[in-house]
Formats: structure tokens, sequence, C-alpha cells
């Protein structure tokens, strides 16, 4: 699973001539699930959007509070595109989770974003409508959020889960296991284990 | 080099009340550059940007044409936050180039783009500036872009790619080869020859 974290000022969907959708100061997900997306994915996701330190505090120190701490708005809105492999300049979205599946998915997302904060600060768009989405990114800030348990993107790695892989390739017998299996064994381990290192490595760069 | 790219019905780049930039039609694409990008990055994003087909024909097919083909606006901001890390929930951005050395690379981006294309359609924002980034995405269509040379991401490498891949692993010894190693490997291959399976692998999904 894969989103496109947008720090905004304000954030509107229109539809055609109507607005759908309206938040104020808060964030803007465009959420991309995959074929292979679980529920351990999607809890995942959730987690981080609403724990992610993107805003500043009252003292106007950058990076220290979530959008839950400050009270602020979600609009997620579905975004198969981001499950796309370039075919040379062609974009192809096999890989994408078919609407049919990924529309109760992602209401299921929702429900659980409602209810894991305020659901009247959560917004959504219109599933597989042909939307405009205004988004007014402030700052900007944009962060590029993978499900660990998806195609594995070596970034989002902790130190803790790239020793773990080491070992794991260690065992290994070689080529025959597949990076599936890897995965697997990499989707057991609570993905907030890797947050040992909290406070003591930050950055305080504005944006 | 991380690049999300969104199709925009328009864009416009505000700082304090002043508007700096502005786009009708075309791409909009914030731009994180890392630690370890060299110009073969920039070379492969600037070529994406401007060829990635993500705008229907005059007949309305869509996925047929790129930004150049239709005489489209490209809107290009810096954004180091797509270099990020978790530490938990706190995003570390030490992995962005130092912005010192990503100022004049950025710039040298830009001028890729315009020579690449119509300087007078390639537009920016103010490197380093606190910014309001106004992005109308038009779909949404956004499509998360990482140069091959970087971190691997494995929905971005092409079959012939994975099948050299796996060729490796065979001949490699075991945990000595370290991935920096194998990504240094794969980037002496062109980017580009991934695109033989062309016209024979397609989505015709709306967004």
């Amino acid at each position: 699973m894969r989103a496109i974290i947008q720090r905004v000022t304000k954030a509107t969907v229109t539809v055609g001539e109507e607005e759908i959708s309206s938040i104020g100061r808060g964030l803007c997900v465009l959420l991309g699930v995959s074929v292979e997306d679980t529920q351990k994915d999607a809890d995942y996701i959730v987690r981080k959007i609403l724990n992610l330190r993107l805003f500043e505090d009252e003292a106007g120190r950058a990076w220290t509070k979530s959008v839950v701490d400050r009270d602020f708005e979600v609009l997620c809105v579905s975004q198969f595109t981001l499950q796309c492999v370039l075919k040379g300049n062609k974009p192809d979205f096999h890989s994408a989770m078919p609407a049919e599946l990924a529309q109760p998915f992602y209401h299921s997302i929702l429900e659980n974003l409602r209810s894991s904060y305020k659901p009247e600060l959560i917004k959504d768009g219109r599933f597989g409508a042909y939307m405009q989405v205004h988004i007014q990114n402030d700052g900007p800030v944009t962060i590029d959020l993978t499900s660990p348990m998806g195609p594995s993107d070596p970034r989002q790695l902790s130190k803790q889960e790239k020793q773990q892989q080491r070992k794991e390739k260690t065992r290994s017998k070689g080529p025959s296991e597949s990076s599936r299996e890897k995965g697997a064994a990499r989707s057991r381990r609570d993905p907030n284990a890797s947050s040992g290192a909290d406070g003591d490595v930050s950055s305080d760069r504005e944006p």
C-alpha cells in the first residue's frame, strides 16, 4: 500500500461543479492499494497517517506534532495510479487492486481512520469518480509512505529490520526463497517496533 | 531521486501574498534529491517527466500522450521531505542532499527540462522558501517515480532487470555483496532498455 501524504492549509474535492468534500489544515492523503495488500498494510498506513509528526508545536518547533495532536483534518482519496509500473513511458496499473475489491477495502480504511480519531475530521472523495482534488500544499511538505509488508522500500526499513533481513539472507538457501516469503516474514514484526531511535535522531530543517 | 508527479488542471505557487509561479494544464512535480543522486538520476527523471503518457489523445483515449505531446506545462518544485526515513513517527531527512549542493543540482534539472522542451513551459518554485503550492490534481492522477539508480524500488524494475537481479543473486557469494554494490551494477544498464514491452501491456482504466 502506498500513500502520498501532503500537509495542507486546505483541500477540497469537486466532481463536476459540485464540491463534495473539504478540509482546513491537515493532511491530504492519496492512497494506492495493491493486489497484495492485507489488513496489516491498512493498519500500518492508518497508524502512520494519524501519528506522523508533520506539524509544528505551539512554540513553532517543526516536526513535533501529529494531525491528531493538533486536532486537524484528514482528506483521504483513493488513487490507484500510485500502483503504477512503467513499461517504457506507458503506465501499467495491473498491480493495483481491482476496483470491486479495492472499494470495500478503501471504505474499511476510512472507517479505521474514523474510529481511531474523530469521525467528523475524516473526509473522503468519491471512489472511482473523475474528480478535481484541490490541494494547497503547505510548505510544501510531502511524504511518500509504503507499507513495509508490500514491495520493500529500503528507505522505510529501520536499522533493526535491516539487520533482520541480513540474518534471513544468511540463513536463506539462495534464490529459491522468494521475496514474497521474506515479505511475509517481515510482516510478522510490529512496524512500530522501529521507534526505538525516537528523540535522538531528528531533523529540524524547515521545508 | 524521487518525484511525485501530479497531473493538473492548473497549479500555482505563492510566497506570502505573492504569486510567484503559475501553470495551466500539465504536471506538478515535487522533486526530492538524495545525497546519493548523480547526473544519471537527474537525466532519468527529466526524461520520464517529459515522456510519461499521462494524458489522453484528441479522441479521448487515456494514457496515450505526454506533456510534450500535448504542449502542456510543467511546474517543478524542490521537495526535500520526499527523502524521508521514519524513526517511529518522526521524519528524519538526513538522506536528503544538503541545500548548498541540492540548490545548484535542482537548477541544473530545471535547465535540463527547459533545453529538452520549451523553456517558457517550465516553471519553478523558490528554492528553500516557505511556499503554498496550489495543486488542482486532475483525476486525480499521481505517479510516484524513483530513479532506478537510487534506493531500489522493485515496482520500478522491468522484467528484464528483475531477471538480471536473479542472475546476480545466483552468482553472489552471500551476504558479503552489499545492496549498494547491486545498485551500482544495475545503474550501468540504460533504464530505457525496459521499454521493449511497449504497446502490448497497457491499461485503459480511467482515474
